[in-house]
């Protein structure tokens, strides 16, 4: 039996502000979420794997200056770049990741290389890097990674920061990120926060996903969130494949992903009522973000519970969706 | 309504050899778990939280050089030490974590720092150490983390390797650790894998997870396992508080912590039947290892696949009970 290969895909969920995010910008990314779809769906059609598909998808996001992740990573506290990917194939459940990696050109192929060339599932920092160069990861310098609109964001961040809340303070662990930061993100269609991923079925009916991030602005170096947590920012098994884009503390504390499958597993819900399960209870923990989900009949969901969020979706050739607010047309 | 407080603790499960473990050590590696059990139920018993109590177990844990975290944490591919640890607080479920930390004295600590004094669960390396400074968490000298019985294990492992298995070998990711590594695991009643971990119950009714590990022997340098993984190596929240010990990723595709509780929540099993299934799943992933896990009623499990698991279980304060091997009396 052949399936209809899907892909779906995000570039991450925020307030994604309509003052800001001009006519011209909403085309320029329209147009960069067709390209992250053409260049994961045509390896679909030509009959590679879920897993591969998945992984040209994200990394297309990775080398768009656009999106946070790869090229366009935001900037840490330091003015460094600490990035972090993971990925998942749902037939073999076998799974790979790196964290707080510096100068890697496409973080989701690091993770990739982890899961098939190490017996390990995460490796992080300078002891990842080393695994990485002796595998032949492509590496980057420093200015490959810089984007004047990325620096601006720090210095705003930083500056706002320094007037309202300090990333040092005794926050409640129970909240996300310091108030105030996310109203920040995605102003003027870019990111402070934000993450990108794709998830797809291929052919022989496999799923896959793929998360990939470069965390958030002026964060404090060695912070880690959901994105390479195999569980929480993502997750495949052979119900569901699934990648998460939002406050990443909330999503590790639900283990949102594995949470959604498990939902589908042991209370036999379809995947629009496991997705809108998981997105309440986002929400109940304070929660802000979004996932995209598939289920191995193709079904697919794009919930998120903030203003927008960047996201596309192939069914075939000759149809790439794409939408980034809430009103646009819901893509199915 | 006063809940009787209940502790369990694990120090770590693998093949601890009959023919190695001599009476002497099972006297001293009794002794010591009864010093953790007294560590962290004394604490319940003077009405302090289930999250006090497993951080203080996991703490004296750590203190003491017989397991593999804290100052006996085992030693890296290049001798160095690479610690992480997690814990969850069942009410609130806030949870905390570090991974890849090196001359951190108490990990576990540190774990705590990160959930109660950053908006972060999760921080790793060089920068969670600078965090970590900053909050003025104990660091200690390389020389604290030498034992000579760890570097002895170190060598017989390269040694072995050499000969054996490249550790850089194109893995079968399904596979967990090379073959021939888990058989030395414990020889001598001394680890080359293992975790400690403990779960609590408070007289509020309140449940808690901690975990803390010094990795693999012979790792390389940047590899995590479950251990510092939210719903992977530890978990809590209002059902079930869980820690586990084992090759560590197999534990986290399956986010084997959340399972626990996805199982009792969902399916409606008690936590025997829980345990049951997770212990099946992990077998079936090709896992080894155990964990611990209590739910609200101060029932308590202790599954491992393996030939031994350090563990003790306090329900009053006359009563510290302890057990090494499989064979040895059920603790419930």
């Amino acid at each position: 039996m052949s399936a209809t290969p899907v892909l779906v895909i995000h570039g991450g969920a925020g307030t994604i502000s309509r003052a800001v995010f001009t006519p011209d910008k909403l085309l320029e990314y329209s147009q960069a979420l067709r390209s992250v779809l053409l260049a994961g769906y045509s390896a679909l059609l030509r009959g590679e794997s879920a897993l591969e598909s998945a992984v040209r998808a994200v990394s297309a996001f990775e080398d768009c200056p656009l999106f946070n992740a790869g090229r366009g990573s935001v900037y840490t506290r330091q003015g460094t770049h600490e990035m972090d990917a993971s990925l998942m194939d749902g037939a073999s459940r076998a799974a790979g990741a790196v964290a707080s990696v510096t100068n890697v050109k496409n973080p989701i192929q690091a993770a990739r290389a982890v899961m098939e060339h190490s017996p390990h599932v995460l490796m992080v920092g300078q002891g990842a890097e080393a695994f990485l160069r002796e595998r032949g990861i492509a590496f980057a310098p420093d200015e490959y990674f810089h984007t004047d609109f990325r620096l601006a964001q720090l210095k705003a961040v930083q500056a706002q920061a320094a007037n309202q809340v300090s990333l040092d303070h005794d926050a409640d662990p129970r909240q996300g990120p310091p108030a105030g930061t996310d109203k920040m993100a995605f102003s003027g269609g870019t990111g402070k926060m934000g993450t990108v991923g794709a998830v797809a079925l291929d052919k022989k009916g496999r799923l896959a996903a793929a998360t990939s991030t470069g965390g958030m602005t002026n964060k404090l170096p060695g912070r880690v969130g959901d994105s390479p947590i195999i569980g929480a920012g993502c997750y495949a098994d052979d119900l569901t494949a699934i990648s998460c884009t939002g406050t990443g503390e909330a999503f590790m504390r639900l283990c949102l992903a594995r949470d959604l499958s498990l939902r589908m597993r042991y209370l036999g819900e379809d995947l629009e009522q496991a997705g809108q399960a998981c997105l309440e209870a986002l929400g109940e923990l304070g929660g802000t973000g979004g996932f995209i989900a598939l289920d191995r009949q193709g079904r697919a969901i794009l919930p998120f519970n903030t203003e927008g969020m960047y996201r596309g979706l192939a069914r075939s050739a000759d149809d790439l969706q794409v939408a980034v607010h809430k009103e646009n047309r819901a893509l199915a």
